[in-house]
């Protein structure tokens, strides 16, 4: 370098906060409005939400004084756009938003992906809270710093990392949840559990039955355990590498090798949360196999995947899938593999070279996963169909 | 606050660095090839800085070995869209960027604008490289972290702050850029000299005749300290409050009080760099209205502007508009005007209360102003006119 040469400090402080905010689903809004603090919002919801809740929750919020305005977002995938971000941008211009003001995400995955969006893009940014209401959003979508939209065949192509200000978390807005969303949800649980949480791991065993034949009845405490204790987990994970620039060596890859992959395939017929429940069973198969996992806990996962309504294996994912998969995340990861196998109930290790991995594991376990698993208790046999629905919010 | 509450750090480390890469623009690309150290790069330019100068660097980087692709996209005020930047996201997929590529940004604002907004959204985040080719875009808005686009009928009303990786300047561009523009660049320049900077300002008073006469002969050490100079001490200042959320005093902020509301009113037909002007004009006379400013000095200042080709008073800034504006200041700081204006050359103040600045000040200075000042030489008085044309780039 030559002597005009000048180094500028990039850093940018921040922190966000995530608590449970019980009885926000039926209007209970004393700790939102805490958190509004005064400020002008715009509200962001969906259809189904606005119809639940976000209507009563907004008059809460009005008839505390809350300067309040709301936006009710068709969100699916095709929502996940340029042209939305945009209208929702204009939107919060139109409204009157100020650089002080708040946006308010409350609704699934789509919803609270654009708000992100707006939030980061309008004014340079503004303040912004996300209320997620399914369990993929309690637990982990709606907890993090990300936000994506698609371009045109690729899904989640654009996006942003941008940390709201407080996320609140009320688990009775699973009570109104269809199954299949329930279902998507416990697969992120058990990936927790699996890889780093035995207790977590024990209260979804005992609790999945449960939540899942009645959801609005189930007991709100075990729910809340359930929780705060998978996003808890996830919390200190994502905090560890909040901008995935630190390091290649995420444990809660678990499940994410080869689920997008396997979602792709599909056409997006198969949804997040089945496509990794497969993969959770696929290397659970495969750490039996090379020794790395005992026969009981191997079982113990699968049952626990069965139990929550999730397929163990899937037709796309056969042994030419698996090869592809192990040489791109390979060649993705600058030749490290970093997959994450389960060596027990809440441990597990990376495994980064090809070559302890041999294709005849993968074969040998994608047999045992497609033949009759007639030692399992099977509670959805049906959902281990790749029609699984994609997750209307 | 309940029990459940976890606060996760958001903290996000970087830097990044500017630097003079001299002979770039006639294809010395030495120091270009070891910044993209390997790495497959889109450059991304406009038509006519392609004819000038992309072309002949891009091919310098293709005989260096560097796997480089080339876009040229019309940039103006219009460019300036969602739709153009997802334009540029695509093509980054296209000619198959992956997270380790490298986006070089070669061009103005709009090219540098529309490079850092795809640079943040494409896979979250892609590392670029900036090289402004006008002299706002080398000693000001090219060497910051902003990003911005329009909405219909809202300039700059999206935007980001995203760092780019390295910022190379070539004080050679200026050869062959139009006068109106390097007016522009130097209503900048002068702006940093007033504030904060005697030695820049007298290298402005004895260069800038030159400069203007004959852009293409101009001593090269000059403009070379010229724009060094600059740059250093913005980025100097910039590097306080890099993502603005620090403080709302910003000494280089001088200028930029009234210059957004006199382009808006204009259908920004003034450029930015002669709204600047103006306002350093109209500060510098209500200082020496307040007593804080001596009148020699004042006429220095006044001097500087017109032989840098540039007005002192705008018929779009009347006594009305001056009122409006320190008003929206106020409301739009929190109740705290902090506007800068001169207390000598290099010296500057914040003056915090609107009471402090009676408007009979305003209204002195704006009469003194638009009289005949015939005690100054003028160098390029039809540069005085708002017709004064939006830059192409």
């Amino acid at each position: 370098m030559n002597a005009f040469h000048k180094l500028v400090s990039a850093n940018r402080e921040g922190s966000y906060s995530v608590s449970l905010a019980p009885g926000l689903s039926v209007g209970k809004v004393a700790e939102l409005v805490s958190v509004i603090d005064g400020r002008k919002s715009l509200l962001v919801t969906t259809p189904t939400v606005a119809r639940l809740y976000a209507r009563q929750i907004a008059g809460s919020l009005i008839e505390s004084g809350v300067d309040l305005s709301t936006v009710v977002l068709e969100c699916n995938e095709k929502s996940k756009s340029f042209a939305e971000v945009e209208r929702l941008c204009q939107k919060c211009f139109e409204v009157g938003l100020d650089r002080r003001s708040l946006l308010i995400g409350l609704g699934g995955g789509v919803c609270t992906d654009l708000v992100t969006m707006a939030a980061s893009l309008t004014r340079r940014g503004l303040s912004y809270l996300r209320i997620p209401t399914t369990l993929i959003g309690l637990i982990d979508a709606g907890i993090g710093v990300k936000g994506a939209i698609n371009l045109p065949n690729k899904k989640s192509a654009i996006g942003v990392f941008f940390p709201p200000e407080h996320v609140l978390l009320d688990p009775s807005f699973m009570q109104t949840l269809p199954r299949e969303l329930i279902s998507d949800g416990l697969a992120e649980a058990i990936k927790v559990g699996v890889a780093m949480d035995p207790f977590l791991f024990e209260v979804l065993e005992q609790f999945s039955n449960e939540l899942l034949k009645s959801p609005s009845t189930a007991d709100i405490n075990k729910l809340t355990k359930l929780v705060w204790r998978s996003s808890l987990r996830l919390l200190e994970e994502l905090e560890k590498n909040l901008y995935e620039d630190r390091t290649y060596q995420r444990i809660l890859d678990f499940g994410h090798t080869f689920s997008p992959l396997v979602e792709s395939m599909s056409g997006f017929r198969v949804s997040h949360g089945v496509a990794v429940a497969v993969y959770i069973a696929l290397s659970s198969a495969v750490a039996y196999e090379l020794g790395l996992l005992s026969v009981e806990d191997r079982n113990r996962i699968l049952r626990s995947l069965r139990t929550a309504g999730l397929p163990i294996s899937s037709p796309i994912l056969t042994d030419e899938v698996c090869d592809k998969a192990l040489r791109e995340m390979e060649a993705h990861r600058g030749g490290h593999l970093n997959l994450v196998v389960p060596t027990g109930i809440g441990k597990s290790v990376f495994i980064d070279e090809k070559q302890a991995l041999p294709m005849s594991a993968f074969r040998t376990a994608l047999r045992f996963l497609d033949s009759e698993f007639s030692g399992l208790t099977v509670l959805r046999p049906s959902a281990s169909t790749i029609t699984h629905a994609v997750a209307p919010d």
